[in-house]
């Protein structure tokens, strides 16, 4: 299949375009290097040295004997996206290419509205480009567990049956986003359904919960693939960001009183969660929604079973509970249901000892990269306006 | 009160502005003009003869012996809006500049980004100034019926109690918006209700159905007063665009069947259903929904009463059915709640004979303006690029 993975040098992104690669699929990336420009903007780096993307494709020639087209240019931009889809005629494609750190979205009005404008913006253009030119394309779209929030009520899978006063529909999953970030997925959601609807385009819809996870198979096969792993603050997913403090014997950071409660997946599941959505294309006119995550934890049993997989390495690391930067519920009801993947059959990876053992070796080994200054939080989503360190009076780093 | 009317030069905007000035409050109109430079770029122009707003206020000024401030500029320039809320102190802010055309949304990519950009960045900017200069001042969104769409069940006002797999909570209505100006209204009330959630401000989200009526007591005190009515395919709504057929004797153009069915207001009931919301705050904190409409019909039954007007004023004026340039249900249910603001007192005008005399002597009036291509439907919700006549090539008339 001819498969464009939109965002392919980001954290998701890499991964899933080399997966793919490897099981015979013809790969062309889309990217801006945004992500990289972000970790410039807040001072921070991957604690993974990573390279730059045409050396990374070249290794990857070179070791699996396949080639991945580059495509450099922002979706924001109309007329270089239409080009990408006229010239390579995708057949599936996986738009990864949205800012996606709920605190960078919450740092300031200029962040929330970059954010919203750049995500939105890409995603019309994305769906106004498939209905020009490429109108039987299934559109797999990243879209986040966060876009439901926490009811008080089981989340299904994008839509549920209502009944009310004696009558009943299907109707879209009510959506409580909690942050600037996660509300324009949920502006994402709104807007491709109605394409899928007026326009008979297909898409997936994947609410993907928080991922964990260093490395593929494919990642792994050489140094120069190695994958982005990011732990500051503001795009730093917990469980990664718990294992560099853990590695550094830094206290690990719990916001609030931890009851948190998420879906979880490894990194692996998420490329075979979209090889499974790819092979497996939506109809058209449909716009599916798969809850994208295998296990579900709270933040306070994540940062025990950190602080486990530490003391194995002989390392004594504490938990501190700060109060929590965001706005959200410190302990909840939870239970989403995340069954269709199953039943299409996706194999999960469960959080295991071994899998944190790896995380936590990974850490380990680059842990003179690590910049603790970066690790406390300090976007509050209280304030209006926040300053972020070395980048206090830094503006968003525009695409373009 | 000192009340920041935004988006005080158009339809709605203006008769709410001199409703309120008579009433005793403070009133500064916001505004960019865009709704009239838009006319320009459709080549059409409202059937009443409207005069600049500043000899608008300079009449008002003579005439009702109260000043109204104007602040010419756009919602979307952050520096510019923030210096209007810091100099003028509302204690409310009544936020009607937005593009608020379904069709114009629908012409092209173009139309639909700057739709969605402008009213979502113009009301991000309104949440941020009002979060970091005035946290008390009550915000009055309007946003329209149409983002519930027509569900199978009843419309609850902003929110409904789920009962699902034996638990029990109340979540924002699902929306189910019909073009990407009604997916950007969605949008907006997302980010109302996050923001009210994180930084406890006070909103007010007004889901207005079909406005209808050319003056309110204020407009018709002069004719340098008079307010705009807009007929044409892409900003005029539905009865008002059938009196201006009928006035000229040209048939009235139902889109498919004509059992689309909606909520519809007298102009009379719009500003009044804003004072009370103006009288009535939210609390802080609280995100509160009003569904602000008088009475439920189809677009059929709307052209069967026209018709029997004409024929009160000897003219016989025909039905057609054209097939819908819209993809929506041309059957289906509906039935939709308004209660909360007549518990609050409204006292609604119903869609009277004597008030379709009115609109069809307004329209007999200044039937010379009418340009009978205007009417016609051009943009089709199936197609990706329309071409707009007169308009053909023309770009988006860019706020700044």
């Amino acid at each position: 299949m001819r498969i464009l993975v939109l965002g392919g040098d980001g954290y998701c992104g890499w991964a899933t375009a080399l997966y793919l690669s490897r099981r015979g699929h013809e790969i062309a990336i889309v990217d801006n290097f945004a992500r990289r420009r972000w970790d410039e903007e807040l001072g921070v780096q991957t604690l993974t040295p990573i390279r730059p993307l045409s050396e990374r494709l070249q290794i990857w020639r070179e070791l699996a004997g396949r080639a991945i087209a580059q495509h450099i240019g922002d979706v924001t931009d109309y007329a270089f996206l239409s080009s990408v889809i006229r010239g390579f005629e995708p057949d599936a494609a996986i738009h990864f290419a949205e800012q996606r750190s709920a605190p960078y979205s919450m740092i300031d009005r200029e962040h929330a509205v970059f954010t919203q404008v750049n995500n939105v913006t890409g995603t019309l253009n994305l769906l106004f480009a498939l209905r020009e030119l490429r109108p039987g394309c299934h559109l797999v779209k990243l879209g986040t567990m966060g876009e439901y929030g926490t009811p008080n009520i089981d989340i299904e899978e994008g839509y549920i049956a209502i009944e009310h006063n004696g009558r009943r529909d299907v109707l879209p999953f009510p959506k409580q986003p909690g942050s600037f970030y996660h509300l324009s997925k949920v502006h994402d959601s709104h807007n491709i359904m109605f394409a899928c609807k007026i326009w008979g385009l297909r898409a997936t819809d994947l609410n993907q919960g928080v991922v964990y996870g260093a490395a593929t198979e494919e990642t792994a096969m050489h140094e120069g693939l190695i994958n982005r792993f990011d732990y500051d603050e503001v795009f730093g997913t917990v469980l990664n960001r718990f294992c560099a403090q853990a590695a550094l014997g830094h206290p690990l950071t719990v916001y609030g009183r931890g009851g948190q409660t998420r879906g979880f997946l490894d990194l692996r599941d998420t490329v075979r969660c979209i090889e499974i959505a790819v092979e497996n294309p939506a109809a058209a006119g449909e716009c599916r929604v798969f809850n994208q995550f295998t296990e579900q934890f709270s933040v306070l049993q994540l940062a025990g079973m950190v602080q486990a997989a530490a003391r194995k390495l002989g390392m004594e690391v504490e938990i501190t509970h700060l109060p929590d930067p965001r706005v959200e519920a410190e302990e909840h009801y939870y239970n989403a249901k995340h069954s269709r993947l199953l039943d299409l059959g996706l194999q999960p990876h469960a959080l295991s000892d071994s899998l944190l053992d790896s995380l936590m070796n990974t850490a380990m080994e680059y842990r003179e990269r690590v910049d603790t200054a970066a690790i406390m939080p300090r976007v509050e989503w209280r304030s209006g306006t926040n300053r972020r360190g070395r980048a206090a009076g830094a503006t968003v780093m525009a695409n373009r």
